[in-house]
């Protein structure tokens, strides 16, 4: 394999010359490395719905500069035509992840804009689109790179850390959430040793984060989920950081299937376990981890792999759920943009969300 | 596939009209259930090489039995031919798996019947080789039972347990020492609810606990190793019931690797973690975990699923250890075939040991 440093180039942008949609293809990972250009419906369409790019910040983003990319092919009309055409676009790509947050939170940003200026010809359009899609793009890389600086400020150079899943950057723009600090400390010439839990049942932690941080040239080790407690063990893991999909007003988080475990084994062992929050995350009307519903996928995620070969009996029942929720108690600390927030969490988040 | 009911044959045992080995193919689960029928020194050791029979006390048993079947078509000569061909297959044999202790323990035992009995035929040799296999085999037997036995006074009809690996019966002849106390209860007619975990990166625990647990009608969910939290937080886990390869003088276990991280999260919820362990294995000559080494195994268990399908970046480096140490103070007692070990576990082995 051709091993490119990928931090020299996002991993979901605009070429700023052409106003294509530019994604790492993050189905063919770790064996390949080929970035798309897009910039049709279809195919920008079909990216989001295979996984082509997954990762919340980095669907939105994606649908941003896509839906961009799409309507700059349009006439250059009034606004009318071109306004029914930009919706009408705008609904298909909603549906290529129906449940995907950030999709639909991308495309209503992007939609304000067309909705908010009635009157204007396509021309104008266009370019308040393509300043609202880069905007949305360095939106994500400003808050993760407040992430990584202030991950930092706990780190120190050579430390050990553990993490589980891939907030990485192929799950962002640029640096990642979980990674941000790894990533951000690499551009300053620190260095860091990451152990990455493979991550079962779809091994995002083999396939992305080992290989993100390795095209970033940071050591890596690559274990299983269970491994994480004898690496523990041996004394080479000085701080846990690991990304989280909805946090609650308590603290409680719900994060990758396992995070939970990882955060008993970290206050076993008396190691300090973050979790890298945008602040987008944190969802100040779930009161607590108890209100998280859980989602629950197919079995054949775990009986088989890439549903090609069967690993286990026949007719086997399986328990897969996507995520898990680590109590507010076994949190040390959270990383967000506007800072390192500690425990009690109720009352810190309440402060941050009145400002 | 066809789903025998294993439990009404022994996996590992000798066909006693014809002498032969019988073995189930352990490289053909979870997808067939082939049992094979040896006699040739030759298929007796690649049997063994291969792992159609894997799990020490099962290897063992296949090994004594083994040595027999192929004697056993040698001609009724006087000692010395028999005992020169005896030592010869023997040693052979012994070659298998150079490192697996219960082989060379088996066969060993074997040896001396030759040994001890100088002037004797081999009509008479094969009467006594034959009687002191089907012994291996039935204390296997009966100290698994004894162990299914003890294990049942802890545990109440309806409980749900939760499993790591494979110490079932696929790794012994009958019962298992983990789930004996699981398979001695369903002979009794009670209802467990096992959660196995899938046991990365072999899967021992999803090709064959969970294979054999439904082969004998007990009710299984089968968990990727990083959803015992989620299960245990749940409530659904009342017990773990875990094997062990090595016991310390002092109570520290070393089992398959991500044992010590599940005795880490029973502690966190408060579930009782019991270690099944045949005295066998309990080594007074080792004093704490610390002294246990610990077997490093190759990256493409991890990193490929069977030697066919990568999943992470070539080159990344792995740490997969085959086992890891459970400290003594997670273990809330073991049980043996001679009753239920509760701590401080020290004095108790030294009362054992000492009887």
């Amino acid at each position: 394999m051709e091993r490119t440093n990928i931090m020299l180039q996002d991993t979901v942008t605009m070429d700023e010359r052409t106003g294509e949609l530019v994604i790492i293809d993050q189905t063919r990972l770790p064996g390949e490395t080929v970035f798309l250009r897009l910039s049709g419906a279809e195919e920008i369409h079909r990216a989001i719905r295979t996984l082509q790019v997954r990762g919340a910040p980095a669907i939105g983003v994606a649908a941003a500069i896509g839906i961009y990319a799409a309507c700059r092919r349009l006439p250059d009309t009034d606004y009318e035509p071109f306004a029914r055409e930009f919706f009408r676009i705008r609904d298909y790509l909603a549906g290529a992840r129906p449940t995907a947050v950030n999709l639909v939170w991308a495309l209503e940003r992007m939609g304000r804009v067309v909705r908010e200026n009635p009157g204007r010809g396509a021309r104008e359009l266009k370019a308040l689109l393509r300043a609202e899609a880069l905007e949305i793009r360095d939106e994500d890389i400003r808050v993760c790179r407040s992430i990584g600086e202030n991950g930092l400020t706990l780190l120190r150079d050579g430390d050990g850390i553990l993490t589980h899943c891939n907030a990485g950057q192929l799950a962002t723009t640029r640096y990642g959430t979980a990674l941000a600090p790894i990533h951000v400390g690499r551009e300053r010439g620190m260095r860091f040793h990451v152990f990455t839990d493979e991550t079962r049942p779809l091994l995002q932690g083999a396939r992305l984060s080992a290989y993100e941080l390795a095209a970033d040239g940071v050591e890596t080790t690559l274990i299983c989920d269970n491994m994480a407690s004898s690496v523990m063990a041996r004394g080479w893991v000085r701080a846990v950081l690991v990304g989280c999909d909805r946090v609650a007003a308590n603290g409680d988080t719900a994060n990758k299937i396992g995070t939970s475990g990882v955060a008993i084994l970290a206050r076993h062992y008396g190691i300090p376990f973050y979790v890298c929050a945008p602040l987008s995350t944190v969802d100040m009307a779930c009161p607590d981890g108890g209100s998280i519903e859980i989602e629950q996928r197919a079995a054949e995620e775990v009986t088989e792999l890439w549903y090609e070969k069967r690993m286990a009996p026949e007719g086997v029942e399986v328990y897969n759920p996507a995520f898990d929720v680590t109590d507010a108690a076994l949190i040390t600390a959270f990383i967000t943009e506007r800072g390192v927030i500690r425990p009690p969490f109720a009352p810190a988040f309440q402060r941050l969300f009145a400002k």
